[in-house]
């Protein structure tokens, strides 16, 4: 079965968003086993969107829009496509409570022009997805066997609308009109080893034309690994990606932090949970990056004691007990200060871990001596009584160098947490 | 004058990879003043990308590509155009060169491969920009008035190529055909206003095809509305641009934070930093994503003394002296709880400003009477001896409520230091 996907925005030309919707659906679509062959984006223009919709449904039997279903003028996505195919629109009772109750529920009363949101296809000629996130329904338009399926544009809604809707959807109609194959996809996730390093140890796996693919992606501070396999069943294509997963298990080893939609944080919180350790962070340059990526993960308060931001070094003596003189003689960006940091946060905190990070993030504060990249981590174990520091040289600018030493410091914790609480 | 951008890459199609180069080259084709009403993207298949490159071709004066021009067999693009055109491709020994010393400035040998990269269209149709930062030069090919340009895929290099040479070839390519219209975008930033709110406001600026036209985009807590005009000049569309823009100040007075690029947390620490106030930040369910936000500013080292994380209860005891029958009578989510935080963070860091934010962030952790989503946030300002508190629910999922939260606590900061410290 053949899909396109319909970007609608003028926002999206005008390069003022980056469309990540398309990247969301066409992963939906190629796990359904849907070949996706165009992605096509275009304006908030009715006569120009009634072209693309023609056009896709001249080469694809199901067609998704994402954006144009807003409460305004220029949201005319649906619109537009009941017109292409003659379907007539009608005011769902059921949508217009949901808009009204998503509104009541903030406290704020509905607008009139929220009541377009309300308008569905004629039953007769499709149906709907009713969107507990927010107030635009997705709706499915059904012409024979074309489908022509619209989203919302914001990314949180057109994402709870593809899982709870869409996808269920896709699944019947593929069942009814005899599915295609089945393409299955494993991301294995590294981090501590670049991309060309990373390609040198597979790269015989990673041969063009085989059944399954090995492709490697690299992005700030760690490495994916993607493993697709097709078949015409999707356990068959699990069978096939099975062995080339243990292959590159045993190549990689602990380079490997995670799995699919894993995340590193995720990935620490669920061991820092199962050794039932409390931590406690100090923070410099990463300015609170790591607790705030830590506190993401729900139910992180089971594990997450505190976190101490030390921008300046008053800070640092108060509320770490860092000592005057390391500051003076060592300086704050220094394998000292960051031990002072953790073993101060430790102690305070009376947690089992105490995670401290300072370095230079730029783009001033550099020196011929400590340039800026340059990053200080400890990790102090009150439990196992053991110090571990490292010194890491970051590139990239300032948000890059944070990013890499939020990553850095987390696996350090990770690794740790393997070692020795396992 | 019409363009038209062509994503190419299979990863796009499987969504493996966030197109965010068409968002750039967008970017750049407005600023010319090139008309964009479509993007397409299309996979690493020589007769698919023929077809897209041909309609495109029909539709718009220059195609502009990304994607397809590195050293192996699936990368095509070059040899794809070159054929719908009818132009030869020959080697250039200046790129050639260029090649061959990327590779001998990193220590290693070009591969065969890579010669492919050194094609570049014959003289007399099309020319080439060489490549600083990578391997693949950009390619123009020129057939009568219309033009190919195809660019590296590589983010990095694609920016490299469009500054360096692409955007000099096509002001010229403009100004020998008699150049188009020049199109520019304002965009006003707006905090603590719904959208549809937003829209009753304004919708009388925001009709159907007037110049400049008025547009507005929702996101995650906040909204952002564009005002966009063309014109024959630059100045001329700016123009156009500032009548409306001061009617938008008018209407929206301070839910209007900045414009263009500006970042909430941009716009604060600019004010905290020309106010010469010193803050400290006290959070809970943000778990440091405030601290995070603003010392993403660089520079923030000037105001922001320290930041607490105080995720459990002994930590707000500890860090910030809030009283155990506070948090026994009120819970550590009340407005009680908030104030106490808030006085407490000042006053240890001897700061100005004390920000608190507590709340439930979910999913677990609500009941009937504090729901998911309640929020308290205090601001302490010695200085002025005041205390502000708000109360908020907000909806969505964790990660939402963290987001909201945190923009709901920069704007209170943002609207005193409006306030109070002008």
């Amino acid at each position: 079965m053949k899909a396109e996907i319909i970007s609608v925005g003028t926002e999206l030309l005008l390069g003022q968003t980056v469309d990540t919707n398309a990247a969301h659906i066409a992963r939906s679509l190629a796990g359904l086993g849907f070949s996706l062959y165009r992605k096509t984006t275009v304006g908030d223009n009715r006569a120009r969107l009634a072209t693309v919709v023609r056009e896709a449904l001249e080469r694809a039997d199901v067609v998704i829009t994402s954006g144009g279903l807003g409460p305004t003028e220029d949201d005319l996505t649906k619109e537009t496509v009941a017109e292409v195919l003659g379907i007539h629109l009608v005011e769902s009772p059921e949508v217009l409570s949901d808009i009204e109750g998503f509104f009541a529920s903030r406290g704020t009363r509905m607008t009139a022009n929220n009541r377009k949101q309300a308008l569905v296809p004629e039953p007769s000629s499709g149906t709907f997805f009713r969107n507990a996130v927010g107030t635009a329904p997705a709706v499915v338009f059904e012409s024979g066997k074309k489908r022509v399926i619209c989203l919302p544009g914001v990314p949180r809604e057109m994402a709870y609308l593809i899982n709870s809707g869409v996808e269920p959807y896709l699944r019947a109609y593929l069942t009814r009109n005899g599915a295609g194959e089945v393409i299955v996809s494993r991301i294995i996730r590294t981090i501590g080893i670049g991309e060309a390093s990373l390609e040198e140890r597979i790269l015989d796996l990673a041969c063009e034309g085989v059944n399954p693919t090995v492709a490697i992606y690299a992005s700030e501070g760690e490495c994916q690994i993607r493993v697709t396999a097709c078949a015409r069943e999707e356990k068959e294509a699990w069978m096939l990606i099975e062995p080339v997963e243990r292959e590159l298990e045993a190549r990689l080893g602990r380079s490997i932090y995670g799995y699919d939609d894993d995340t590193l944080e995720g990935v620490v919180a669920r061991r820092l949970i199962s050794a039932g350790a409390r931590l406690s962070v100090a923070e410099s340059c990463t300015g609170g990056l790591i607790c705030g990526m830590l506190t993401g993960v729900p139910g992180s308060s089971s594990f997450l004691e505190r976190g101490i931001v030390t921008y300046s070094n008053s800070a640092k003596r108060d509320e770490l007990g860092v000592d005057e003189s390391t500051l003076r003689v060592h300086g704050a960006v220094s394998r000292e200060t960051a031990v002072e940091m953790a073993c101060g946060v430790v102690r305070t905190a009376r947690a089992d871990l105490g995670l401290s990070v300072t370095g230079i993030a730029g783009p001033g504060g550099g020196s011929a001596d400590k340039p800026v990249g340059l990053v200080y981590f400890c990790l102090a174990d009150t439990e196992k009584t053991s110090v571990i520091t490292a010194r890491m040289m970051f590139g990239g600018d300032r948000r890059s160098v944070r990013t890499r030493a939020c990553k850095f410091g987390l696996d350090l914790l990770r690794r740790h947490l393997e070692d020795a609480w396992t």
